[in-house]
């Protein structure tokens, strides 16, 4: 029985940390050594971490990388290693996995695809790889390509199973966004069973600015069935072992599989096919079938990945603590009741900036919300500052007629209260906004807008509130399964944060509604108009509501591109985020409401 | 003879504006026709403007300028029209020029190299163009290609070069950089005499973003010489006189140019060949030898792309009006100026709000230049809101040992005044920070950071200086030759303003050179390391400084990442600018100079 014994490091990475990842690489290699594991594979670009962006145009990252994957090499014994890293080569530089074994570098795989839409910009940087790669070990075919590579069915997939690989070992950085495991998952079967083989597809767990990699690593059989899958949001070492005689079996039975020819004529050049020499036979064991973990069902897949999310960008960035500004209302209460559960009650610190125009409701709520976070909460009231920037600027505001520019004023001074502790005592500012809000402009640049990461960028105001029930309810299900991320349990969002209808809070009074679309119907426009690129005459055959505030509803997201420029980056969730993952100029003067 | 009469249409286009960009095309057409003009080109995307970034992912954006293409065409009447359009066909999008003539759409030629580097993104929109063009107009063969293409010696004009193209028509989106003109004129001087052929090229002018196109469009003769060049800046029709015979007689004295092969292997399919009937001769006429304008010097140049930028940023954005906080430093006086060049005194308004850390002499010099500006200052001083935001943070702030938190209290009132009259009046707030400041993140963000729009990001400190200096010497050359733009002449920015040293008056007595290196040696290191990617031993290698303030700076624009993600977008000017010319990761670990 050929049995292949395969370790899938499924690790966080730091983008540029070139020592801190090679060092987690030679742990997992010596810990996979430990499980008599034949071959162990990482994510995309290891040793870099992903995505590098800019520093790939740096000569020494590159060099220092390629120090690094020395060091990688010479640990590759009695065992296969295989890493990403940055290939150069005669001036050109690929995304690469390297295969090194007895302290040899085998051979290297270049990504062939290269993605360049959405969030990606691998184009920018890299070449397009067009060498194949299969190794036998333990007499098994082992074909090695990268992240994009395995969505193509003509892809290298089809060559390295003419080449003879009955395994393959896709290495991933790819980013979460809601959902997308199920996509993969439905890929990667037709993948294994079109081809007749194992899929290994192992990805990075991890929070890299507005991205967020969720780990999830699987392997699939011949047939497309998950035989085992990591969690997802937390680092694992999924170690299997892979029944290669599967594979023979298998293809004896689908003699399509042996007929078919390959259609890859871009990639004509046949697999390059090497020995790896040692054969190290271990014996199939019940203690490597595999776990495979529950996938998590939406609402806790999203709160995972907003957890993740705050908890890498702050410990990544040397942050230890963040500071919130409570305001009583939804969004700033889920922010915070995240950042605990990422972070501790005692790395949370909370600033309550009553003005004249808040309720006596949002004062109590603060300090309910404080209490069942178990948080430190800060009380300066805007008055002073408020009442002095009013006789400042007298002769050039109304204050009888509250518009734009009086409104903003008290936002202001809690974007700068704010960011005087964050300096003081180097706290970073978690900034509280939705995606709807940011979507419409409904915020204040340099007031409610500060801060040096945007939790909610891309949550909109109505999942902001699904989210929130959810996490109240945890303690009726047992408070269990989001397992090592919370840190406390029950309700912890005072009811009457989550009853009250929103508001700004920027007059006497005020309400959401007062200046928006209830929020369920502006969540489904901005859906189909953001997300979805529908025109305003698609938008209207949906039946949300009518021609003019879907009218009005493009037009302020158009309009507020400037504002979105300068905001905190986000954690993205949803196939379009607002950051890199959307580019619409600023100077922009396409109204297609008018064309229509 | 065979003359060919090409009219250069260099225009100003806005993004978005397909209604707009149409109309301007059609009265260019008429223009040109009277000209009895035989060709007329525009630039690249001329209907959609350049760069539309992901309003190419709207089908309704692609579906317009398809609508508008169908209006030039229908307007090429007695005269062939080449324009630049998006071309949709089978599911691909292309980057694409139409030919029309006798109201017929004659062919289109599609861009075969996408750019996707520096500040472009085209692999992310747009499909490879293979196809090639030639058509025949007045018995004389013309090539059409775009952009890119020509920077490619084995590309297009090679091909259409085999297929008798004696002209090329380059339609460009070509952005301003300091002295890339001298690029240009370099590369078009080898493509046309290694090819023996004409080469018209056309570029846009204007200001769309981050960019500027700078015109300068040019028609190079068979040897290689400049026979004509627009202005650079400013909108032109340039309108030349092409003798083709030349280009035969050229080529049977250069028999290398017809025994060359074609080695464009990637590129083979020959160029199709397009008669254009209907025979338009026109006699060669003085009045189209074609104009050749001076090229600007190094600091005309630069300024002339600021002006224009502030120009259209403003106007395209439907300001009419900018304010300004002046501080009585260089940088707000630079930017002042700039904005009275580009707008007029009665369209700029000065806010002066000095502190309690202000001298005498800022006050003084604020009045003064705004009074050489001729433009209006609003007073607001600081100490009342200063003081109460301090009695507000009184338990948070040590208020004597005035430290970063402290500091910055100061420059965030200042952003929320100058907000709060911006949202007042609907001026738009020009930021007027520098390159070296916030390279070295010695900015305070929502504070001196606010604003729509940074007119001097891309511009060292020690440019900043030339550039005043420059201006104010404008009376003594004159006055003359920054032509239309330049409103007012002699000394405008107070030679106090430009002697004393530098200084942010954060605290008193304050001066730059307390917390930076001296800007001569700050900017010489912060060139090497931007803009030229050197790594430090390299930089110490300049024999600049030491290597500890080498060191210095190099962690100071890596710790500064954040806040440059937060700042206004601001003109490009070199050849790598702070904004999408430089995509670096905020979390990102890498500090080259641990490694080496």
């Amino acid at each position: 029985m050929r049995n292949l014994r395969v370790a899938l490091a499924q690790i966080d990475l730091t983008v540029g940390d070139i020592d801190g990842n090679t060092r987690k690489i030679l742990e997992n290699i010596d810990y996979a050594r430990e499980s008599k594991a034949n071959v162990i594979a990482f994510p995309e670009l290891t040793i870099p971490g992903y995505p590098p962006e800019d520093l790939l145009l740096k000569p020494s990252f590159i060099r220092d990388n390629r120090i690094a994957l020395g060091k990688v090499v010479q640990a590759a014994k009695d065992i296969t290693v295989v890493t990403g890293f940055i290939e150069s080569n005669n001036n050109e530089v690929y995304n690469s996995a390297a295969i090194a074994w007895d302290s040899r570098l085998i051979g290297t795989y270049q990504k062939h695809f290269l993605p360049n839409y959405g969030v990606f910009d691998e184009d920018r940087y890299f070449s397009v790889g067009k060498n194949n790669f299969v190794f036998v070990v333990n007499g098994v075919g082992v074909g090695v390509n990268i992240c994009e590579d395995i969505w193509y069915p003509l892809g290298p997939v089809a060559s390295q199973r003419q080449a003879g690989a009955e395994v393959i070992l896709n290495i991933n950085g790819s980013p979460y966004q809601k959902g997308k495991i199920d996509y993969r998952e439905q890929m990667l079967g037709s993948r294994s069973s079109d081809n007749g083989l194992f899929i290994a597809y192992v990805n990075m767990v991890g929070g890299q600015d507005e991205l967020i990699f969720d780990g999830g690593s699987m392997v699939v059989d011949p047939e497309g069935n998950i035989i085992s899958r990591a969690p997802q949001f937390s680092e694992k070492m999924l170690t299997v072992d892979i029944d290669a005689d599967g594979v023979f079996n298998k293809r004896l039975k689908e003699p399509r599989l042996r007929k078919q020819e390959l259609l890859d004529n871009v990639r004509t050049e046949e697999a390059k096919r090497v020995w790896i020499s040692g054969y190290h036979p271990v014996e199939k064991s019940d203690d490597f079938t595999g776990i495979l973990e529950e996938k998590l069902d939406s609402l806790s897949e999203i709160y995972s990945a907003l957890v993740l999310g705050i908890r890498d960008y702050v410990n990544k960035n040397g942050f230890s603590k963040v500071v919130i500004g409570i305001s009583g209302g939804i969004d700033s209460a889920l922010t915070a009741c995240l950042a605990v559960d990422a972070l501790g009650s005692s790395n949370v610190v909370g600033v309550s900036m009553p003005s004249r125009f808040s309720s006596e409701g949002s004062i109590t709520d603060c300090q309910e919300l404080s209490k069942l976070l178990g948080i430190r909460i800060i009380e300066l009231p805007l008055e002073l500052v408020h009442s002095s920037f009013e006789e400042t600027l007298e002769e050039y505001l109304d204050l009888e007629n509250i518009g734009v520019a009086e409104q903003n004023i008290q936002p202001r001074i809690r974007g700068t209260l704010i960011m005087a502790l964050s300096n003081k005592y180097g706290w970073l500012v978690l900034q509280t906004g939705n995606k709807s809000e940011i979507a419409m402009g409904y915020t204040t640049l340099y007031g409610d807008m500060s801060g040096g990461f945007a939790v909610l960028k891309d949550v909109s105001k109505t999942l902001v509130y699904q989210l929130a029930n959810w996490r109240n309810s945890l303690s009726d299900r047992g408070g269990i399964f989001l397992s090592e991320f919370i840190s406390i349990h029950s309700m912890v969002i005072p009811q009457s944060i989550i009853s009250k209808p929103p508001s700004a809070e920027l007059r006497f009074d005020h309400k959401d509604e007062d200046d928006l679309p209830p929020y369920e119907i502006l969540d489904a426009v901005l859906e189909a108009y953001v997300e979805e690129d529908l025109v305003k005459e698609e938008i209207e055959n949906l039946g949300i509501t009518d021609s003019e505030t879907i009218k009005k509803i493009i037009e302020s997201v158009d309009r507020n591109e400037y504002k979105r420029r300068q905001s905190p980056i986000g954690i993205k969730i949803t196939s379009r985020a607002f950051g890199r993952d959307r580019r619409m100029p600023i100077t922009n003067a396409y109204r297609e409401i008018n064309n229509l």
